[in-house]
């Protein structure tokens, strides 16, 4: 089966917290959408674990964050790419929808 | 290291091909942005192998081929989650970016 997720569409915008719509679950990757109102921010965080994750900007434009309060502008058509144990974040300047895949899933 | 790709910016179109760019490759997964001029078409293909892929736009408009002549509409936004033992396929009506994943890599 191919299955088709609309997420313009499918997944809008909290103004009290980043709405987060779980896109795909398999035992290969995991597939996850974050839309973020402006200013709102996913903390940085890591998970010790094997693995690594990538965050595509979708729409809008924000920052990457780091550890060393790194910050990386983050522009539609981004993708950043990580180890699931190294600290990353996301910071929203505009309202923003990234794209987070996750391999192995989490 | 965080590993930050700016595709707007690194890759472009082709007159000739469809414009194919590696944006990673790891043993937890591989992605590649496919960018098309209006047009041009990634056929109907499969491989017999376990696995899924993902299928992201990132700009433009087009659709999505299956098997049985399928032709999903594909639009920015949308996701497309395939196994890749699964016939599928692109097909670009205007310039169109996208972001494909496939876990674990071929």
């Amino acid at each position: 089966m191919l299955k088709k997720i609309e997420l313009f569409k499918e997944a809008g915008f909290k103004d009290n917290a980043i709405n987060n719509f779980l896109v795909h679950d398999s035992p290969y990757f995991k597939v996850i959408n974050f839309n973020f109102k402006a200013g709102q921010e996913l903390p940085i965080h890591s998970h010790d674990i094997e693995g690594q994750v990538s965050i595509a900007v979708l729409e809008g434009s924000g920052a990457y964050l780091g550890k060393d309060d790194a910050v990386l502008p983050a522009e539609t058509g981004d993708v950043l790419i990580a180890d699931i144990s190294e600290p990353h974040g996301i910071r929203a300047t505009s309202d923003m929808r990234v794209l987070v895949t996750i391999a192995p899933p989490i």
